[in-house]
């Protein structure tokens, strides 16, 4: 069986139903397999993985996790156990924070140069470094990116585009269309929807004009993988961010309706590795950022398991392949959180079936407290005490805005956080990014370029040195 | 010049006066150098060295304050820059718990063993594994120890003795003069006198009398050092813990009367390298934990340098010598602390004189909210509102002990730091351990033996081997 046909299958089964099991496709690659098999080869492929907002605790709260509900380690820990990896230790800084934010970040890797935070690939100085994907879509390979949130967030949009604010979401939709790159999917569809847009603009359509393959569901996604065409691929599948990956998994609605980060991530590969240059994609968790701002608990500890899935998918490709490297990293830490308290406390997660964010948008402010401790009983457990209900209802008196919508960044999710801290024992030093230093791993030709200490503009040449494409 | 001959005279100078630049030292050794060099050979000394509850935000914050002001890299961050490490990610959980003591995590490495927390070297199933130091010494190397907390606390206790808990430091402390090793040194007066004993046995006396040269105060040391006899060395220059390295470096009197970490170690290298069977030396910076339990931020921050400043000294050693493997690690991570704000926040840093232990420690129930903000400006170059100065005092109205003295583990020491992180940027998530996975590093012969992830139990035969002293 040749290596893209056996992919073709073990994957294709994957997104359509079960997980691959990566443990049983790479354990058997030593670290001397690798150095012999790589000595001297270019990456035909990259794919460059992110697990936004991953500060050290919540990458070893979800191993544990793994390791004491699965009998397993997650696979990234995994890949340090098999000893297959080069690993570093990354310094996250933008031009202007020692705490940079994600758009600086993702600059720093797509550009090369430190920016200042908010702003994509746009310098201090004004000089427009050239963004990475448009430099190997100019060398020949194919190109994309996918996120758990909106696609013009600032994560894949540091990768492909230069521009002022990263706020500027229903611009980079329109850049990302003139761009024609060949998969970006993810969230967002307000930057998309004439009807949501402000300028009513019908960039969907734009995309369809231009001879894209446009996926709005998940049904429609694995039609599109399903056929096999060369047309590039459009998906976007939810208003903002897509579904917490726990949500989702006990939700069967969005489940239907939304693919999951590995699904789309084995979709974007199969369409991608068409490309006879090779490609390079982007694979953003980006909700695990948003989840640590929240202190949420079940969002940040099974996006991060969702991501690690991920890269279970992506690793069974990579292997097969023997021409990719997989680069496996944060941008920058967020909220710092850890296990402070018993392990009997922490398994408490192993039962979890909604995040805080679930928990919280369905409250209403004509609950009672009885109501308000059997919502959060049902998602994570446990039930927390009357007069803790009664403190989180407090929040609930005002601050309903124009369309009668509680504002989902009013909500109480640090008040939680702080009531579950003594039913979980897991707990969060901030709501914002950290300057921590961070994780970064790398697999495949020209892993040994990763150095163990590195600024994360490091990166950018790091990727362009191991495919042989030209450094500006 | 001989290389013995280039360590004393360099770190002696040290030990009076200057501290030595390490990468003036060791910053022309490649990768490639090392591995030539150390092909095959085994590990004569072995130093391990321990910054005790470092979370992945305190090595950060500290690299990031010493680039930030000094200019440079802090020198373990600089280890990994200039790849002469192998490193690794440790997992940490004692017997019974995720999130570990240093009881349990010194015995992991010492007894190879994991106990439940608060055991040293007895585990669960009641057998008493030989810790390492015993083993050691067994095979005919000089042994010791080096903290800045109590000698008789938990950590170097790990690598020494079999007690069913670690806060038996009376009988610790007679253990200790049982075994017999080469260098013990640190703090903890109060287990070594008879004045302050229950059981009122001056066990400094009983040291002295079995042929041990004893110290109890810096000048003691450096007389002892400069002499150079054989006998083995009791150093104890403090009733408990020694004072912070920030509190230390601005008080004359404390400079003079206790010796900094890197004093200690040097005075203790330089008579352990006297065996002709090689040396193993533990080396711990015990306020590094004791600080970040209290959430202060200068003392975890400049505790952590001053361990960073014992590494330079241990790694100034270890180059000269050749045969000395060098372990870096933590046994647990800490309040997982985190820099969340503006840079020009985190620089206030730079300016501080004194810890929130040495604030607190000095602010009496009849101070004015004026003195209050006084105090903390002298200390630390900001001052904080007279609301917030006002709420701090709230905590002086009750709690004196008999002695009419604050209990120490009742000041406000986290409501001074939430306060703080307006001010500093800083936030810590907890006041406890974290089950996180923690950074360890290896330099020298055996380094090769370090997999990038390993159970603290990997530790205890990893030193075995490296020296070829024969695991059991």
């Amino acid at each position: 069986m040749k290596r893209r046909d056996f992919f073709k299958n073990t994957a294709f089964a994957a997104a359509g139903a079960a997980v691959l099991s990566p443990i049983q496709s790479v354990a058997n690659v030593s670290r001397r397999d690798i150095s012999d098999r790589l000595a001297g080869k270019l990456a035909k492929n990259i794919i460059f993985m992110v697990s936004d907002g991953m500060s050290s605790g919540t990458l070893s709260m979800a191993n544990m996790l793994s390791e004491r509900r699965d009998g397993r380690l997650c696979e990234w820990i995994s890949l340090y156990q098999r000893g297959v990896v080069n690993r570093g230790l990354m310094d996250t800084a933008s031009a202007n924070s020692l705490v940079t934010d994600s758009a600086a970040a993702s600059s720093s890797w797509g550009g090369g140069v430190r920016v200042n935070n908010g702003a994509l690939n746009i310098a201090p100085d004004g000089s427009r470094p050239v963004p990475i994907l448009q430099k190997f879509k100019a060398a020949g390979k194919a190109v994309g990116c996918v996120t758990s949130v909106p696609i013009t967030h600032a994560t894949p949009a540091g990768f492909c585009v230069n521009i002022g604010s990263r706020s500027a979401q229903a611009e980079i939709a329109l850049m990302y269309h003139d761009l024609r790159f060949d998969v970006m999917m993810g969230g967002g569809t307000e930057f998309f929807s004439a009807e949501k847009r402000k300028d009513k603009q019908d960039v969907f359509g734009k995309f369809a004009a231009s001879g894209y393959q446009v996926a709005k569901n998940r049904k429609e996604m694995l039609a599109i993988d399903s056929k096999g065409g060369d047309a590039p691929i459009l998906g976007v599948f939810h208003q903002d961010g897509l579904p917490y990956a726990l949500d989702r998994e006990n939700d069967e609605t969005m489940k239907n309706s939304t693919p999951s980060l590995a699904e789309m991530t084995g979709t974007a590969i199969r369409h991608l590795q068409k490309s006879r240059n090779g490609f390079v994609l982007q694979v953003e968790a980006g909700k695990v950022d948003w989840a640590a701002h929240a202190n949420d608990t079940g969002g940040v500890l099974y996006d991060q398991l969702a991501f690690d899935e991920t890269l279970a998918t992506v690793l069974a490709f990579a292997e097969a392949d023997g021409d990719t490297l997989v680069i496996v990293t944060t941008d920058h830490g967020n909220a710092n959180p850890g296990l402070f308290g018993a392990t009997k406390d922490f398994e408490k997660v192993f039962g979890f079936r909604h995040t805080n964010d679930w928990v919280l948008q369905g409250i209403d402010r004509d609950f009672t407290a009885a109501q308000v401790r059997e919502r959060i009983e049902h998602a994570q457990g446990y039930a927390i005490s009357a007069n803790e209900a009664i403190q989180l209802l407090a929040h609930y008196v005002t601050d309903r805005n124009e369309d009668g919508l509680y504002n989902p960044y009013k909500l109480p999710f640090a008040d939680l956080a702080a009531i579950q801290q003594k039913y979980t024992a897991i707990a969060w030093a901030s709501t914002g990014h950290s300057g921590d230093h961070v994780e970064v791993a790398a697999f495949g030709p020209g892993q040994e370029l990763l150095k163990p200490f590195v600024r994360n503009t490091d990166m950018h040449n790091l990727l362009l040195e191991a495919s042989g494409v030209a450094v500006r």
